[in-house]
């Protein structure tokens, strides 16, 4: 009984960091369609940018102390990037339909 | 220049979002890893828990209030929680081996 309970006290620890990723990732879409509304008002239609992705990886890959290997961290952060450049290339076609 | 500067200033932010994420992610895997740890004490060898990623999923959509659609933020999570179980399977292995 005494790791069952302690199973679910750790989930809900779970259950917490993943609010607080939510909230996290949700303002860095919003960071992220502020910087695709500047590039796109600069004439600057394409927002692919693989030296800055690559860039961030970089950074991550230094400071991951684990316990996911970089790899996994890697993969984590290119599935955001993939959901960021989806929202600032969705947000272009909304601006060109109004 | 205006709005260059300004692009840059937002990807500070980006990048600091990004270690708070790192951050999160990390200490998710700490936790996940003791769950995993649990589970193995107590004889459940199988980490895959479909039920328990799905309730995890419908809370997120719940809450999830944009910019990023809950397919997108399901995806994210996706990943993360294919880290994790890589993250506890290899952590049997290491048990394994000792």
């Amino acid at each position: 009984m005494t790791t069952s309970r302690s199973i679910e006290a750790l989930r809900h620890e779970v259950d917490e960091i993943n609010r607080e990723l939510l909230t996290l990732l949700s303002r860095r879409g919003e960071v992220v369609a502020m910087i695709g509304q500047a590039k796109t008002q600069e004439g600057r239609p394409h927002h692919y940018d693989p030296a800055r992705e690559e860039a961030q990886f970089r950074e991550l890959e230094q400071l991951n102390q684990g316990p996911f290997t970089s790899a996994a961290i890697k993969a984590i952060f290119k599935e955001i990037m993939k959901a960021s450049l989806d929202l600032e290339e969705s947000n272009d076609k909304k601006q060109l339909l109004v």
